[in-house]
Protein backbone atom coordinates (compact mmCIF):
# COMPACT_ATOMS: atom_id res chain seq x y z
CA UNK A 1 0.00 0.00 0.00
CA UNK A 2 2.26 2.81 -1.61
CA UNK A 3 -0.09 5.20 0.21
CA UNK A 4 0.41 4.15 3.48
CA UNK A 5 4.17 5.05 3.26
CA UNK A 6 5.80 8.37 4.57
CA UNK A 7 6.63 10.51 1.83
CA UNK A 8 10.15 11.37 1.13
CA UNK A 9 12.24 14.19 -1.11
CA UNK A 10 15.53 12.77 -2.53
CA UNK A 11 17.43 15.24 -4.30
CA UNK A 12 18.49 13.57 -7.40
CA UNK A 13 21.65 14.87 -9.50
CA UNK A 14 21.97 11.65 -11.89
CA UNK A 15 25.11 10.53 -10.49
CA UNK A 16 26.05 7.59 -8.60
CA UNK A 17 25.67 8.58 -4.92
CA UNK A 18 22.13 9.71 -5.45
CA UNK A 19 21.07 6.96 -7.22
CA UNK A 20 22.37 4.94 -4.23
CA UNK A 21 20.82 7.37 -2.15
CA UNK A 22 17.48 7.10 -3.19
CA UNK A 23 17.48 3.38 -3.71
CA UNK A 24 18.21 3.65 0.72
CA UNK A 25 15.43 5.49 1.00
CA UNK A 26 13.01 3.46 -0.78
CA UNK A 27 14.57 0.40 0.91
CA UNK A 28 13.78 1.91 4.22
CA UNK A 29 10.32 2.30 3.29
CA UNK A 30 9.66 5.70 2.20
CA UNK A 31 7.69 7.02 -0.66
CA UNK A 32 10.67 8.45 -2.94
CA UNK A 33 9.97 11.56 -4.70
CA UNK A 34 12.85 12.55 -6.62
CA UNK A 35 14.24 16.17 -6.92
CA UNK A 36 16.50 17.11 -9.85
CA UNK A 37 17.80 20.85 -9.55
CA UNK A 38 19.01 22.41 -13.17
CA UNK A 39 21.50 24.68 -11.64
CA UNK A 40 23.43 25.25 -15.32
CA UNK A 41 26.22 22.65 -14.56
CA UNK A 42 28.31 22.41 -17.88
CA UNK A 43 27.42 18.14 -17.30
CA UNK A 44 24.12 17.90 -18.86
CA UNK A 45 24.21 14.56 -18.90
CA UNK A 46 23.67 14.25 -15.61
CA UNK A 47 20.22 15.76 -16.00
CA UNK A 48 19.48 12.88 -18.28
CA UNK A 49 20.41 10.44 -15.99
CA UNK A 50 18.69 11.89 -13.31
CA UNK A 51 15.71 10.90 -15.25
CA UNK A 52 16.44 7.64 -16.36
CA UNK A 53 17.63 6.78 -12.62
CA UNK A 54 14.10 7.60 -11.34
CA UNK A 55 12.54 6.12 -13.82
CA UNK A 56 14.40 2.77 -12.97
CA UNK A 57 13.96 3.46 -9.34
CA UNK A 58 10.18 3.86 -9.76
CA UNK A 59 10.03 6.64 -7.55
CA UNK A 60 6.54 8.28 -6.51
CA UNK A 61 7.56 11.36 -8.64
CA UNK A 62 10.24 13.69 -10.24
CA UNK A 63 10.27 16.81 -10.72
CA UNK A 64 13.52 18.80 -12.41
CA UNK A 65 13.56 22.38 -11.45
CA UNK A 66 16.04 25.16 -13.07
CA UNK A 67 17.87 27.77 -11.54
CA UNK A 68 20.67 29.69 -13.21
CA UNK A 69 23.46 29.22 -10.94
CA UNK A 70 25.88 29.93 -13.46
CA UNK A 71 24.74 33.34 -13.97
CA UNK A 72 26.20 33.54 -10.27
CA UNK A 73 29.44 32.69 -11.51
CA UNK A 74 31.90 31.37 -9.55
CA UNK A 75 32.42 27.10 -10.22
CA UNK A 76 34.47 25.28 -12.99
CA UNK A 77 31.23 23.28 -12.89
CA UNK A 78 29.65 25.98 -14.29
CA UNK A 79 31.47 28.30 -15.55
CA UNK A 80 34.81 28.87 -18.07
CA UNK A 81 37.15 27.67 -15.31
CA UNK A 82 39.38 24.38 -16.71
CA UNK A 83 38.31 21.08 -14.74
CA UNK A 84 41.20 19.79 -13.14
CA UNK A 85 42.72 15.94 -14.59
CA UNK A 86 45.32 12.93 -13.67
CA UNK A 87 45.35 14.40 -10.43
CA UNK A 88 46.53 12.04 -7.61
CA UNK A 89 43.88 11.15 -4.19
CA UNK A 90 46.95 13.58 -2.14
CA UNK A 91 46.49 16.73 -4.28
CA UNK A 92 42.60 15.70 -4.68
CA UNK A 93 41.88 16.14 -1.16
CA UNK A 94 44.48 19.07 -0.25
CA UNK A 95 41.70 22.22 -0.89
CA UNK A 96 38.71 22.63 -1.22
CA UNK A 97 38.22 22.37 -5.32
CA UNK A 98 37.51 24.55 -8.23
CA UNK A 99 34.54 22.36 -9.33
CA UNK A 100 32.87 23.63 -5.59
CA UNK A 101 29.68 25.48 -6.76
CA UNK A 102 29.06 28.00 -4.13
CA UNK A 103 26.72 27.39 -1.70
CA UNK A 104 24.95 24.36 -3.81
CA UNK A 105 24.06 22.31 -1.38
CA UNK A 106 22.31 25.05 0.85
CA UNK A 107 20.19 25.93 -2.35
CA UNK A 108 19.65 22.32 -3.13
CA UNK A 109 18.35 21.78 0.33
CA UNK A 110 16.36 25.26 0.85
CA UNK A 111 14.46 23.69 -2.34
CA UNK A 112 14.80 20.23 -1.29
CA UNK A 113 12.35 21.72 1.74
CA UNK A 114 10.37 23.49 -0.06
CA UNK A 115 9.09 20.63 -1.82
CA UNK A 116 9.09 18.78 1.20
CA UNK A 117 6.88 21.06 3.39
CA UNK A 118 4.58 21.45 -0.05
CA UNK A 119 4.49 17.14 0.31
CA UNK A 120 3.59 16.68 3.82
CA UNK A 121 7.28 15.24 3.87
CA UNK A 122 9.46 15.42 6.70
CA UNK A 123 12.53 13.86 5.32
CA UNK A 124 15.01 14.72 2.79
CA UNK A 125 17.64 12.53 1.58
CA UNK A 126 20.83 13.86 0.40
CA UNK A 127 24.14 11.93 -1.07
CA UNK A 128 26.54 13.90 0.65
CA UNK A 129 30.06 12.06 1.60
CA UNK A 130 32.64 13.09 3.82
CA UNK A 131 35.09 10.74 2.96
CA UNK A 132 35.75 10.85 -0.62
CA UNK A 133 35.55 14.39 -1.35
CA UNK A 134 36.12 15.92 1.99
CA UNK A 135 37.24 19.21 0.14
CA UNK A 136 33.71 20.23 -0.15
CA UNK A 137 32.83 22.54 3.45
CA UNK A 138 28.46 21.38 2.74
CA UNK A 139 29.31 17.90 2.56
CA UNK A 140 30.31 17.09 6.46
CA UNK A 141 27.52 16.74 9.05
CA UNK A 142 27.58 20.14 11.19
CA UNK A 143 26.62 21.64 7.92
CA UNK A 144 24.39 18.99 7.56
CA UNK A 145 23.33 19.64 11.59
CA UNK A 146 22.91 23.50 11.15
CA UNK A 147 20.55 23.16 7.94
CA UNK A 148 18.45 21.26 9.93
CA UNK A 149 17.80 23.14 12.79
CA UNK A 150 17.33 26.29 10.44
CA UNK A 151 14.54 24.63 8.24
CA UNK A 152 12.45 23.48 11.46
CA UNK A 153 12.90 27.45 11.96
CA UNK A 154 12.27 28.09 8.65
CA UNK A 155 8.73 26.88 8.25
CA UNK A 156 5.35 27.19 8.65
CA UNK A 157 5.26 23.25 8.95
CA UNK A 158 8.25 22.83 11.47
CA UNK A 159 7.44 25.92 13.70
CA UNK A 160 3.67 24.58 14.31
CA UNK A 161 5.07 21.06 14.77
CA UNK A 162 3.30 19.44 11.98
CA UNK A 163 6.79 17.94 10.58
CA UNK A 164 10.26 18.00 12.58
CA UNK A 165 12.56 18.03 9.38
CA UNK A 166 15.65 15.39 9.22
CA UNK A 167 18.17 15.19 6.46
CA UNK A 168 19.32 11.85 6.00
CA UNK A 169 23.14 11.41 4.70
CA UNK A 170 23.02 7.92 4.23
CA UNK A 171 26.20 7.60 2.61
CA UNK A 172 28.12 10.78 4.73
CA UNK A 173 30.65 8.09 6.29
CA UNK A 174 30.80 5.31 3.25
CA UNK A 175 33.94 5.23 1.14
CA UNK A 176 32.99 5.05 -2.56
CA UNK A 177 33.55 1.72 -2.71
CA UNK A 178 31.48 0.70 0.63
CA UNK A 179 28.79 3.13 -1.45
CA UNK A 180 28.78 1.24 -4.35
CA UNK A 181 28.70 -2.33 -2.47
CA UNK A 182 25.49 -0.92 -0.79
CA UNK A 183 24.26 0.27 -4.17
CA UNK A 184 24.69 -2.89 -5.76
CA UNK A 185 23.21 -5.07 -3.37
CA UNK A 186 20.10 -2.49 -3.77
CA UNK A 187 20.15 -3.29 -7.69
CA UNK A 188 21.18 -0.17 -8.27
CA UNK A 189 21.66 -0.04 -12.13
CA UNK A 190 24.65 1.96 -12.55
CA UNK A 191 24.99 1.91 -15.85
CA UNK A 192 22.38 4.91 -15.95
CA UNK A 193 24.37 6.81 -13.97
CA UNK A 194 26.68 9.86 -14.88
CA UNK A 195 29.57 11.04 -12.81
CA UNK A 196 32.07 12.91 -15.18
CA UNK A 197 32.80 16.57 -15.16
CA UNK A 198 34.18 16.23 -18.51
CA UNK A 199 32.35 14.49 -20.66
CA UNK A 200 32.67 14.85 -24.88
CA UNK A 201 29.63 15.48 -26.80
CA UNK A 202 28.20 11.91 -26.76
CA UNK A 203 28.46 11.95 -23.45
CA UNK A 204 31.08 9.88 -22.58
CA UNK A 205 33.39 10.19 -19.38
CA UNK A 206 36.79 11.32 -19.75
CA UNK A 207 38.30 9.20 -17.34
CA UNK A 208 40.70 11.79 -16.23
CA UNK A 209 38.80 14.08 -13.92
CA UNK A 210 38.48 13.62 -9.78
CA UNK A 211 35.06 12.31 -10.41
CA UNK A 212 35.74 9.43 -12.72
CA UNK A 213 38.51 8.56 -11.09
CA UNK A 214 37.18 7.95 -7.84
CA UNK A 215 34.09 6.46 -9.47
CA UNK A 216 36.55 3.72 -11.26
CA UNK A 217 38.53 3.38 -8.01
CA UNK A 218 35.80 2.74 -6.21
CA UNK A 219 34.03 -0.19 -8.62
CA UNK A 220 38.10 -1.88 -8.47
CA UNK A 221 37.85 -1.47 -4.89
CA UNK A 222 34.56 -3.05 -4.17
CA UNK A 223 35.73 -5.52 -6.57
CA UNK A 224 32.92 -4.89 -9.03
CA UNK A 225 33.02 -4.19 -12.69
CA UNK A 226 32.00 -0.56 -13.39
CA UNK A 227 29.49 -0.45 -16.21
CA UNK A 228 30.10 2.76 -17.91
CA UNK A 229 33.02 3.30 -20.97
CA UNK A 230 35.63 5.76 -20.94
CA UNK A 231 37.54 7.53 -23.17
CA UNK A 232 40.48 7.06 -21.61
CA UNK A 233 40.49 4.20 -19.14
CA UNK A 234 41.07 5.42 -15.19
CA UNK A 235 44.38 4.27 -13.51
CA UNK A 236 42.86 2.34 -10.18
CA UNK B 1 35.68 55.45 -4.00
CA UNK B 2 32.92 53.08 -4.51
CA UNK B 3 35.65 50.64 -5.27
CA UNK B 4 36.92 50.79 -1.52
CA UNK B 5 33.21 49.85 0.04
CA UNK B 6 32.56 46.61 1.27
CA UNK B 7 30.41 44.80 -0.72
CA UNK B 8 26.97 43.17 -0.28
CA UNK B 9 24.34 41.45 -1.42
CA UNK B 10 20.79 43.05 -0.73
CA UNK B 11 18.26 40.87 -1.36
CA UNK B 12 15.31 42.75 -3.24
CA UNK B 13 11.38 41.99 -4.32
CA UNK B 14 10.28 44.69 -5.64
CA UNK B 15 8.49 45.63 -2.84
CA UNK B 16 8.43 48.83 0.11
CA UNK B 17 10.64 46.71 2.59
CA UNK B 18 13.41 45.44 0.82
CA UNK B 19 13.43 48.98 -1.30
CA UNK B 20 14.17 50.33 2.70
CA UNK B 21 16.82 48.03 3.60
CA UNK B 22 18.78 48.34 0.13
CA UNK B 23 18.81 51.88 1.08
CA UNK B 24 19.45 51.67 4.70
CA UNK B 25 22.59 49.31 3.31
CA UNK B 26 23.90 52.45 1.05
CA UNK B 27 23.67 54.52 3.93
CA UNK B 28 25.88 52.08 5.97
CA UNK B 29 28.69 52.76 3.37
CA UNK B 30 28.60 49.44 1.52
CA UNK B 31 29.02 49.00 -2.03
CA UNK B 32 25.38 47.11 -2.25
CA UNK B 33 24.58 44.50 -5.22
CA UNK B 34 20.90 43.80 -5.53
CA UNK B 35 19.59 40.24 -6.28
CA UNK B 36 15.91 39.43 -6.89
CA UNK B 37 14.77 35.91 -7.11
CA UNK B 38 11.98 35.81 -9.98
CA UNK B 39 10.30 32.45 -7.85
CA UNK B 40 6.78 32.38 -10.28
CA UNK B 41 5.25 34.92 -8.12
CA UNK B 42 1.48 35.87 -8.88
CA UNK B 43 2.69 39.57 -8.93
CA UNK B 44 4.84 39.94 -11.83
CA UNK B 45 4.92 43.77 -11.10
CA UNK B 46 7.08 43.54 -8.76
CA UNK B 47 10.03 42.50 -10.94
CA UNK B 48 9.50 45.61 -13.28
CA UNK B 49 9.52 47.48 -9.52
CA UNK B 50 12.73 45.91 -8.33
CA UNK B 51 14.38 46.85 -11.58
CA UNK B 52 13.26 50.65 -10.83
CA UNK B 53 14.44 50.68 -7.38
CA UNK B 54 17.97 49.42 -8.12
CA UNK B 55 18.46 51.84 -11.34
CA UNK B 56 16.56 54.69 -8.74
CA UNK B 57 19.36 53.74 -5.80
CA UNK B 58 22.19 53.56 -8.29
CA UNK B 59 23.33 49.55 -6.91
CA UNK B 60 26.69 48.69 -8.07
CA UNK B 61 24.94 45.53 -9.82
CA UNK B 62 21.82 44.10 -10.16
CA UNK B 63 20.56 40.67 -11.13
CA UNK B 64 17.33 38.77 -11.49
CA UNK B 65 17.37 34.74 -11.03
CA UNK B 66 14.79 32.84 -12.19
CA UNK B 67 13.55 29.67 -10.34
CA UNK B 68 9.90 27.96 -10.82
CA UNK B 69 9.27 27.70 -7.11
CA UNK B 70 5.29 27.86 -8.49
CA UNK B 71 6.14 24.34 -9.94
CA UNK B 72 6.48 22.94 -6.23
CA UNK B 73 2.98 24.08 -5.29
CA UNK B 74 1.54 25.21 -1.85
CA UNK B 75 1.33 29.00 -2.08
CA UNK B 76 -1.05 31.58 -2.82
CA UNK B 77 1.22 34.38 -3.91
CA UNK B 78 2.21 31.20 -6.99
CA UNK B 79 -0.65 28.99 -7.14
CA UNK B 80 -4.54 29.68 -7.75
CA UNK B 81 -5.05 30.01 -4.41
CA UNK B 82 -7.58 33.18 -3.46
CA UNK B 83 -5.43 35.72 -2.04
CA UNK B 84 -7.80 37.05 1.34
CA UNK B 85 -9.39 40.62 0.92
CA UNK B 86 -10.74 42.86 3.50
CA UNK B 87 -9.06 41.37 6.62
CA UNK B 88 -8.84 43.02 10.00
CA UNK B 89 -5.27 43.72 11.39
CA UNK B 90 -6.77 40.56 14.12
CA UNK B 91 -7.71 38.21 11.34
CA UNK B 92 -3.99 38.55 9.69
CA UNK B 93 -1.73 38.04 12.67
CA UNK B 94 -4.46 34.90 13.54
CA UNK B 95 -2.28 32.18 11.83
CA UNK B 96 0.49 31.41 8.86
CA UNK B 97 -1.43 32.95 5.81
CA UNK B 98 -2.14 31.24 2.86
CA UNK B 99 0.26 33.60 0.65
CA UNK B 100 3.33 31.74 2.80
CA UNK B 101 5.64 30.46 0.27
CA UNK B 102 7.35 26.75 1.45
CA UNK B 103 10.73 28.16 2.67
CA UNK B 104 11.21 31.23 0.71
CA UNK B 105 13.18 33.29 2.56
CA UNK B 106 15.50 30.12 2.75
CA UNK B 107 15.83 29.61 -0.80
CA UNK B 108 16.08 33.00 -1.57
CA UNK B 109 19.18 33.89 1.33
CA UNK B 110 20.59 30.76 0.09
CA UNK B 111 20.70 32.23 -3.35
CA UNK B 112 22.09 35.58 -1.58
CA UNK B 113 24.42 33.25 -0.06
CA UNK B 114 26.30 31.27 -3.65
CA UNK B 115 26.13 35.52 -4.86
CA UNK B 116 28.18 36.99 -1.99
CA UNK B 117 30.17 34.39 -1.87
CA UNK B 118 31.37 34.89 -5.79
CA UNK B 119 31.22 38.50 -4.95
CA UNK B 120 33.84 38.56 -2.36
CA UNK B 121 30.97 39.92 0.08
CA UNK B 122 30.41 39.02 3.79
CA UNK B 123 27.15 40.77 4.48
CA UNK B 124 23.59 39.73 3.18
CA UNK B 125 20.72 42.17 3.68
CA UNK B 126 17.15 41.16 3.63
CA UNK B 127 14.11 43.12 4.50
CA UNK B 128 12.40 40.64 6.80
CA UNK B 129 10.33 42.12 9.68
CA UNK B 130 8.90 40.35 12.34
CA UNK B 131 6.31 42.76 13.59
CA UNK B 132 3.74 43.63 10.66
CA UNK B 133 3.91 40.06 9.49
CA UNK B 134 4.55 37.92 12.03
CA UNK B 135 2.92 34.95 10.84
CA UNK B 136 6.02 34.25 8.40
CA UNK B 137 8.29 32.37 10.29
CA UNK B 138 11.05 32.91 7.80
CA UNK B 139 11.05 36.33 9.45
CA UNK B 140 11.96 35.79 12.71
CA UNK B 141 15.75 36.72 14.81
CA UNK B 142 16.03 33.19 15.20
CA UNK B 143 15.61 31.65 11.91
CA UNK B 144 18.15 34.30 10.81
CA UNK B 145 20.66 33.29 12.96
CA UNK B 146 20.06 29.65 12.35
CA UNK B 147 20.46 30.39 8.71
CA UNK B 148 24.02 32.88 9.34
CA UNK B 149 25.11 29.67 11.23
CA UNK B 150 24.39 27.46 8.60
CA UNK B 151 26.01 30.15 6.20
CA UNK B 152 29.35 29.89 7.85
CA UNK B 153 29.30 26.27 7.92
CA UNK B 154 27.98 25.50 4.26
CA UNK B 155 30.91 27.70 2.16
CA UNK B 156 34.73 27.64 1.25
CA UNK B 157 34.66 31.52 2.36
CA UNK B 158 33.30 30.23 5.77
CA UNK B 159 35.38 27.57 6.43
CA UNK B 160 38.27 29.03 5.25
CA UNK B 161 37.87 32.36 7.64
CA UNK B 162 38.34 34.39 4.36
CA UNK B 163 34.33 35.45 4.87
CA UNK B 164 32.08 36.02 8.07
CA UNK B 165 28.83 36.03 6.33
CA UNK B 166 26.28 38.11 8.31
CA UNK B 167 22.81 38.43 8.05
CA UNK B 168 21.49 42.12 8.23
CA UNK B 169 18.25 42.77 9.28
CA UNK B 170 17.43 46.29 9.61
CA UNK B 171 13.77 46.18 9.35
CA UNK B 172 13.16 43.35 12.13
CA UNK B 173 11.71 45.32 15.03
CA UNK B 174 10.35 48.07 12.51
CA UNK B 175 6.52 49.48 12.42
CA UNK B 176 5.62 49.60 8.76
CA UNK B 177 5.58 53.49 9.63
CA UNK B 178 8.67 53.39 10.98
CA UNK B 179 10.31 51.63 7.64
CA UNK B 180 8.73 54.01 5.50
CA UNK B 181 9.57 56.92 7.81
CA UNK B 182 12.96 55.90 7.44
CA UNK B 183 13.35 55.39 3.91
CA UNK B 184 11.45 58.88 3.13
CA UNK B 185 14.56 59.91 5.16
CA UNK B 186 17.11 58.23 2.75
CA UNK B 187 15.04 59.25 -0.33
CA UNK B 188 13.53 56.29 -1.26
CA UNK B 189 11.16 56.75 -3.83
CA UNK B 190 7.94 54.65 -2.60
CA UNK B 191 6.01 55.36 -6.02
CA UNK B 192 8.48 52.76 -7.46
CA UNK B 193 8.04 49.76 -5.12
CA UNK B 194 5.25 47.73 -5.68
CA UNK B 195 3.07 46.04 -2.66
CA UNK B 196 -0.25 44.67 -3.84
CA UNK B 197 -0.68 40.70 -3.85
CA UNK B 198 -3.50 40.76 -6.37
CA UNK B 199 -3.17 43.92 -8.70
CA UNK B 200 -4.85 44.31 -11.78
CA UNK B 201 -3.26 43.86 -15.48
CA UNK B 202 -2.59 47.48 -15.68
CA UNK B 203 -0.39 46.97 -12.17
CA UNK B 204 -2.62 48.89 -10.23
CA UNK B 205 -2.96 47.83 -6.65
CA UNK B 206 -6.18 46.20 -5.08
CA UNK B 207 -6.19 48.43 -2.10
CA UNK B 208 -7.94 45.46 -0.49
CA UNK B 209 -5.08 42.60 0.09
CA UNK B 210 -3.36 42.22 3.56
CA UNK B 211 -0.37 43.61 2.44
CA UNK B 212 -2.29 46.82 0.52
CA UNK B 213 -3.66 47.34 3.83
CA UNK B 214 -0.72 47.25 5.59
CA UNK B 215 1.00 49.72 3.30
CA UNK B 216 -1.37 52.17 3.10
CA UNK B 217 -2.10 52.36 7.36
CA UNK B 218 2.32 52.60 7.45
CA UNK B 219 1.35 55.83 5.27
CA UNK B 220 -1.03 56.93 7.33
CA UNK B 221 0.51 56.56 10.64
CA UNK B 222 3.85 57.66 9.49
CA UNK B 223 1.74 60.87 8.25
CA UNK B 224 3.50 60.54 4.85
CA UNK B 225 1.05 60.25 1.60
CA UNK B 226 1.12 57.07 -0.08
CA UNK B 227 2.41 57.99 -3.81
CA UNK B 228 0.47 54.66 -5.43
CA UNK B 229 -2.54 54.38 -6.88
CA UNK B 230 -5.48 52.20 -5.39
CA UNK B 231 -8.47 50.71 -7.04
CA UNK B 232 -10.55 50.67 -4.01
CA UNK B 233 -9.04 53.09 -1.06
CA UNK B 234 -7.86 51.16 1.86
CA UNK B 235 -9.25 51.78 5.03
CA UNK B 236 -6.86 53.34 7.47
Amino acid sequence: MSNEKKPAVALLSGGLDSATTAAIALSEGYQVHGLTIDYGQRHRFELQSAKRVAEALSLASHRVLRIDLAALGGSALTADIDVPQDRTEAEMSDSIPVTYVPARNTVMLSLALAQAEVLGAADLFIGVNAVDYSGYPDCRGEFITAFENTANLATKAGVEGTLKFRVHTPLIDLTKAQIISQGTALGVDYALTHTCYSPNSAGVSCGRCDACQLRYQGFQTAGLIDPIAYQTQPTA
